[in-house]
């Protein structure tokens, strides 16, 4: 059996997806930019895709949604072309973000620092997630924007955007959030939230990989990354994607649509699925399950280093991760939970699991067996469980990181 | 009848990419940076696909090729970062291109003019092609970076790339091309010829629009336009697209086995066409074809607005260009031919004809037909054309902008 259970990493293309791409791959394949019916053919479906990702986020009509390659690319443009605009090209010099970012954030801001820009990372409190008043803190009369991810990658933890949104409208201080784990997660509303900009990303929501977008309030100003032709009204050129932007539109809709039902359905999975793992001993899952996205574990299993946890799943056909794939490629410690307070050897022993909409029953009832066999066999093994007296009845709970264990 | 005649703008993927693309949309999903087995699985066909690009231009083990969004990004990336680790953290100031540029690289220079940098656009000859003495002539002890494409959008001319790359080698300063109109044309070759960065494009070749790829001699540093997670080894972050490296691995593939056959055959029938197109009266081709990628022609109709002629000739289900698509939703005159000096009517006559491996002889022929039909039509009740007194036997000829016509 083969379960996938990492749809925080990537997701499984939707079949209702790739039917709709697949026409204008060679059958209606013109340039949407061409006079000729080649090109003028590919608009109406265009179009009808630009209107989901509209109404997916309810984006008004004085709005703008540009389709960049990924959220990577969405989350680049905004830090630097704020940089371009408003520090180099102006009288501010700060950023403000967090410690828990996706790497796309953090690495640009890195960069932006190199240039000599000031920033600001804030840190979380005990559940992941940072509070508005610590953002309020931050905000001088330099800080040209404040960037905090909508949902975490890791932990599902929600933050509390509403709030910091309001804190950087009233400052003036422009704020992005990477809404890339919340879109098609929870309901996104940026009528109802103030945002200036908002990154999103396909593939996180059964689209493809490949396609982002940029959400840009009152289609306010904001240098291109990418300049040349006059694509997308100048904002981001590069020939259209069409395929993915008509991928993205319909993942978007078929995400979106009865999004409080379909919550509820992954919620329930979830939910068994962390009560049943939670009655292994001293383990615990980072954040309360309320203000998470509904399809998001982070579990630590003391003993257990978090890679010889999923190799051994993945000996049985089951896909987690152990935190960002983004990172994955060093095995390096949760950042998440460092960030949290966690030492070095605990961070090593996050799992995180995420499910779809696509994750059945049958699938939940095969991870908890296999998940609790593998903790058995691992802990057998450990040095560094033998070494700790199993807390009598365990340390299980849905809790934020317990101070004897940091 | 439905004939498209304008591949220079993008192309129909080819069915062998489709069907080599489609299982990685919902069968082979995961994220190549996940360590599980939905992850590792997709590893071989990138590797695949990446030794298939590596061949296609003929790159060594000691390259590095990073895969992109399109050229667009390719070019972007190439200048932008240029100017961050040449101009903004080092002694240069000086950027040399010319005025015959795709919108990418010439929007690009326009910004960092923008951003204090000087830029010399080269002039190009008669035929459209700037020469390498002209080059040799601009590159200044400042100077960081030439970027010449090679081989152009709007005329086909290819670019003494070659004799390019060795001057920039000699002085020491880096050397970029825009080779989207060359790979999958003609033969390129990066170890026979001298280029630090080049820029490709899977759509111009019968792969999908939305991907691209740099190609970096040496695997030399370049800062990451799209930084972030350590995907490509940290050189461009965002989750790799999958279906669509595939893709281009494939396109590139088809393109460029045996191309020497492949321009064989498509350069019979655009000459047979080109030929049949200049027995009208006062038209003429831009460039010597000898000189020119193997399926493009740029002809001018003395009399005949190119928008006109390209509506009447969308009546008939054939679809050609004025120029770059990348910029035609503005009825701007032809770019190349006011380089090299038309004036602006004559430069409103300009239509481009580009053929692709798929061009059948019967299209030819149709196209024949309707071209010299709607030349008839248009000149009928051209008052341009009227006013001047038709030269007798016509001006038909391959040949620079004649005189007494600019």
């Amino acid at each position: 059996m083969k379960v996938y259970m990492d749809n925080n990493a990537t997701t499984m293309v939707a079949p209702e997806v790739v039917e709709a791409m697949v026409p204008f791959f060679s059958e209606v394949y013109g340039n949407p930019n061409s006079l000729h019916k080649f090109g003028t053919a590919t608009r109406p479906a265009l179009s009808h895709a630009i209107d989901q990702v509209y109404k997916a986020i309810n984006a008004s009509d004085n709005d703008d949604i540009v389709f960049t390659s990924c959220a990577t690319e969405s989350n680049n443009w905004v830090l630097k072309s704020v940089w371009v605009d408003k520090i180099l090209n102006g009288d501010k010099n700060h950023i403000v973000t967090t410690e828990v970012e996706h790497p796309s954030v953090l690495s640009t801001c890195k960069f932006l620092e190199e240039q000599g820009v000031k920033v600001t990372y804030l840190p979380v409190n005990s559940e992941g997630i940072v509070e508005p008043h610590t953002v309020k803190s931050f905000i001088t009369d330099k800080t040209a924007l404040v960037s905090v991810m909508w949902a975490n990658n890791e932990t599902g933890m929600i933050f509390p955007i509403k709030e910091i949104g309001e804190i950087c409208k009233s400052k003036g201080v422009l704020f992005h959030t990477d809404g890339v784990q919340a879109v098609g997660k929870i309901p996104v509303d940026v009528q109802d939230v103030h945002v200036d900009f908002m990154s999103m990303s396909a593939h996180k929501f059964h689209g493809p990989k490949g396609i982002g977008a940029l959400y840009i309030k009152d289609s306010q100003a904001l240098t291109p990354l990418l300049t040349g032709g006059e694509h997308m009204g100048g904002r981001r050129s590069g020939t259209l994607n069409v395929p993915y932007i008509v991928g993205m539109g319909k993942a978007a809709e078929m995400a979106t649509e009865n999004i409080e039902e379909k919550m509820k359905a992954i919620r329930a999975k979830r939910d068994r699925l962390e009560d049943a793992l939670l009655t292994l001993s001293d383990t615990f899952t980072v954040g309360q399950r309320e203000h998470r996205t509904p399809n998001t574990i982070l579990i630590s299993i003391r003993g257990v280093e978090g890679e010889g946890m999923l190799w051994d799943l993945n000996r049985f056909g089951i896909g987690a991760s152990t935190g960002s794939a983004c990172a994955s490629e060093h095995l390096e410690a949760n950042t998440v939970m460092l960030a949290i307070g966690a030492d070095h050897e605990l961070a090593h022993t996050g799992i995180r699991i995420s499910l779809s909409r696509y994750t059945t029953d049958e699938e939940v009832d095969y991870v908890i067996n296999h998940f609790k066999e593998a903790v058995a066999r691992l802990r057998a093994i450990s040095s560094s469980y033998a070494k700790v007296k199993p807390t009598p009845g365990g340390e299980a709970g849905e809790c934020h990181i317990p101070e004897h264990l940091t």
